[in-house]
């Protein structure tokens, strides 16, 4: 995903706000329940139709609620579509965080590898309304919360930068290239075979987009070695 | 850009149908230029608020002429859509064509150099609105006339094909390499190149985006002789 350095803004907290002081200690399992029922809709109905194309009339349609109970959650639109992309991002971060927490990686390619699995089964099967949300959201420059939206990606960016860090550590990028044409490249190539996975755009030629995972591992083994060839040093390919 | 193999579709065909059978001669020379000013204001219009937002009265209040008049060109706004596609996609290709008829290249780094020289000048001075408009709907997949749209993208795929091929040819490329692996790196360093001018990405760290074309021009081969690196061979580099 394209990320941007992270942004301090006041919107997160706003996502976060819900507009009920109605609340119940002991309904709170089934609010919560209903919460996260009607923000899995919104996100199926902003990624197939797109946030300005879709009403809190749809999406309460979509979660099979009252949409006066979706009311109850949300304020309005923007609201609901600010706690939904905290929502998606925060399911992401932390499925990538258990990840990257149960495994350790030797070498920069080794890891983007396996990186790239875990954004495979990602974006095509645990959860693939969220890639599909965020490819069509992240060019639109009047979408609400837009600073917010790119400040969660941006969460991931530090484990990135430090993965680059061991890398040079290590000895396995050339020592006389600026740092940013490193993270250009490495941004670039997982950037590159995240919409391969989303868009099966060179499914059948590179045989990365379906099949046995092992063989999707030597394919991405293979563009990866090309395509960091230039960053590391020789003696690392 | 993203391109997708070309799609031989009837909607290019309706894209070039207008509304009017009212035609005459004698005021042809207006005609077309007041539905080129309904066109450059659809495109600005769109890239800024994106096609599900905009209205054909926002378009003919932009055009600053009468709605009626934007309904004689247009009988929707979906084919006013269409024809705005076909306006942009043309006047990229033309100039395109234009540029790639003025010079011989020697090598596929030398020509992806110019060709991403070419593109920051469109994308950031003579036509700005464009790729923003390209970027903003790319992904939206129900975009009426999305395949038409992929199409019209799709035509400069053969030029840069041939590119591949002649670098082929005269010896640049890994013989060992899947021609695919070789046209991923290519599309993807050039895409990444084309978003960074659009964004601003690393426009700090690569001095890439803006400054003297000279000196953007050596920042461009420093990239792509890094990204390029694992697909060409070693006698090139």
């Amino acid at each position: 995903m394209t990320v941007r350095a992270p942004i301090d803004t006041p919107v997160q907290k706003a996502a976060l706000t819900e507009s009920s002081g109605k609340r119940r200690r002991n309904t709170a399992h089934l609010r919560d329940h209903t919460r996260q029922v009607i923000l899995e809709a919104a996100t199926q109905e902003f990624a197939e139709r797109g946030y300005f194309d879709v009403s809190i009339r749809d999406i309460a349609r979509r979660a099979g609620v009252a949409q006066g109970l979706a009311y109850h959650y949300f304020d309005s639109k923007e609201s609901l579509f600010a706690a939904q992309v905290a929502y998606t991002t925060g399911i992401w971060i932390e499925e990538f965080l258990a990840w990257r927490e149960s495994q350790e990686f030797a070498s920069l390619p080794g890891f983007l590898v396996e990186y790239l699995m875990f954004m495979r089964h990602f974006i095509q099967e645990s959860h693939p309304a969220y890639f599909r949300f965020y490819m069509k959201h992240i060019h639109i420059d009047n979408l609400p919360h837009l600073d917010f939206f790119f400040d969660r990606v941006s969460m991931i960016q530090p484990y990135f930068q430090r993965e680059i860090d061991a890398a040079r550590r290590r000895g396995e990028l050339r020592a006389d290239l600026d740092p940013p044409i490193i993270v250009f490249q490495v941004e670039t190539l997982s950037s590159s075979l995240q919409e391969a996975f989303y868009s099966d755009f060179l499914g059948m030629g590179l045989g990365i987009f379906k099949g046995d995972p092992e063989e999707i591992r030597q394919n991405l083994h293979r563009l990866i070695a090309c395509g960091l060839a230039g960053v590391l040093e020789k003696t690392t390919q």
